[in-house]
């Protein structure tokens, strides 16, 4: 199912009808004969969903799981009653008088800034705003009380950098991971992905693989989840024994899960975020010639300011010289400063 | 194009239209807009690609390239002018009492076996047939008489291995080659290919690239060329920085050329050639979780006694262990002894 005819998919996937998440007659026509209905975001219906399995359809991740990933309140409940690390939050009320006080106590006893977020739809850092006022988030307020996704407000944290932890899981139970990796975000988006994670400890990255913060001089939190393959996980295409887009047929489909072992010491994803060019391809002469190693995935998108058009992975053993070959290739694509 | 619907190809690329490769019109709109033509197989007619070219299309590898893999006897003619290595060989006559006398004395002179084989249209052993008197090729000597390709004969070499050499070349000229692999056959069709080649001295790797045979103790001769991705190339899927599909793309785009070292020591790539299974995905359970390192590619095609079906891919460090692992995991999708 894609958005439209010109959809990245659309351009590399035979059969792709068009549709919405919302539009059940198409969906039910894409799963008559398929083995597994699964889904690269978050935004789907999830009671739909359970109609489906009722009629026999194997939906994975199932829409329980999928929740976790569309509603940061209800992740943040699961995650605090399972005992996981998060930082203080509170849900808001819908009501913004209430919801005004909430905040002001929140931001009293771990403010001066704190992080206010919609519960539903943001990405790349939208749904996310770092406040220290009530005032500062007024409109959201307004969106609420119009019906709009409830507000949660979360401590800032004042970290260090953000891993990754990449997980697949089959239904029969076992699960694997890849290395930890760090994810360098530049205005609220990922810019770059190191593989592993540079000067992690290893009881630092057993941690993080297992969602632990109770030992050890750093804290490891939990900032969110999401319920298919990410950006974060895009180095393991050339990175990796398994990539995690085969890992993602094989989990969905309940076979056995691949080796998760990386290729090489380092490998760096860089991601395209917008570009000069009208045309990206007209980059390929120079970037290839200037970075033989570089391997560069186009999205077959309109090139839009800060749009994400692709990634280059790049991977070697020496961790200076890969993350200069993967940012310099992209900056070449994107033709900017 | 594609050969039907349900081709290899149709099955995985959007918008390939059905036609044949002497089917004019359906080429000449698939070429319109397109920024190069280029082939998976040699049975091509040269003059309609001539004919394109004149109207302005780039055709890679150009007719006059291709015409080397698609009539062995312009290809002995054109690399015994060059002074390469070749067994000893001649062409037969198109009339048959001249052509008899020919192998009788080619015989005398090589035999008492000699190889005789078809100029074109041959491929995994057909069009080949080993020989020690003109009788045996009776149905092939009609058949040139019946304006059939010619006939040529070859000195049956002792050969201890097949040695295959994949290389890319760009329009502007530059090259590249892969390291030298092995090509074990089973019934004159490729059954495993091991990269690099076992036991190759460092000088018979060179001159192997380089095809020399010109010194060292063991000879090397050239046994056939492809102008196109081949089969003992599948091992770069996985096996190689830059593989030969993509490889391909860069050459007949005349983008530079991607680094062809090898990501493991030892690949191993295994056909799947026939299969007592209706539905070869029913393997993929028993298959995955026996070797969670093999890639298992395959081709959509219906199961037909000795077809290939789909490869394998397995890289390691042990040799043993790869190449039983890429066996293992071909028989079980062949679920045959």
């Amino acid at each position: 199912l894609v958005e439209s005819d010109s959809s990245s998919a659309a351009q590399v996937v035979v059969n792709s009808p068009v549709g919405k998440a919302s539009d059940t007659e198409t969906i039910k026509s894409l799963v008559t004969g398929a083995n597994v209905l699964t889904f690269e975001h978050e935004h789907v219906p999830g009671d739909f969903l359970r109609e489906l399995i009722s009629q026999g359809v194997s939906v994975q991740p199932h829409p329980d799981a999928l929740l976790q990933a569309q509603d940061k309140i209800i992740m943040r409940e699961r995650l605090t009653d399972m005992g996981l690390p998060c930082p203080a939050w509170r849900a808001l009320d819908r009501d913004t008088a209430t919801a005004t006080t909430q905040l002001h106590e929140f931001i009293a006893q771990h403010g001066p800034d704190v992080v206010v977020k919609t519960s539903r739809g943001g990405y790349d850092g939208k749904g996310v705003r770092v406040v220290s006022s009530p005032e500062e988030v007024n409109d959201w307020f307004d969106g609420v009380e119009a019906g709009g996704p409830a507000l949660l407000v979360e401590e800032k944290v004042p970290f260090s950098r953000e891993l990754a932890v990449l997980v697949a899981r089959r239904p029969a139970g076992d699960a694997v991971t890849w290395p930890v990796v760090e994810s360098i975000q530049e205005n609220g988006v990922c810019a770059q992905v190191i593989a592993p994670a540079p000067n992690l400890t290893q009881d630092e990255a057993d941690r993080a693989r297992e969602t632990r913060s109770d030992s050890g001089e750093t804290n490891i939190f939990i900032n969110e989840l999401a319920m298919r393959p990410h950006n974060s996980g895009h180095w393991t295409i050339t990175g990796s024994v398994t990539s995690q887009f085969e890992q993602h047929l094989r989990a969905v489909l309940d076979l056995p899960l691949g080796d998760t072992a990386p290729l090489a010491p380092w490998t760096v994803m860089a991601n395209i975020l917008g570009s000069n060019r009208e045309t990206l391809t007209d980059a390929l002469p120079q970037v290839l010639a200037q970075y033989p190693n570089a391997k560069v995935n186009l999205y077959g998108k309109e090139p839009r300011p800060g749009r994400k058009l692709g990634h280059v992975n790049v991977s070697g053993s020496d961790l200076e010289q890969v993350l200069a070959a993967a940012r310099g290739a992209a900056a070449l694509v994107r033709d900017q400063d």
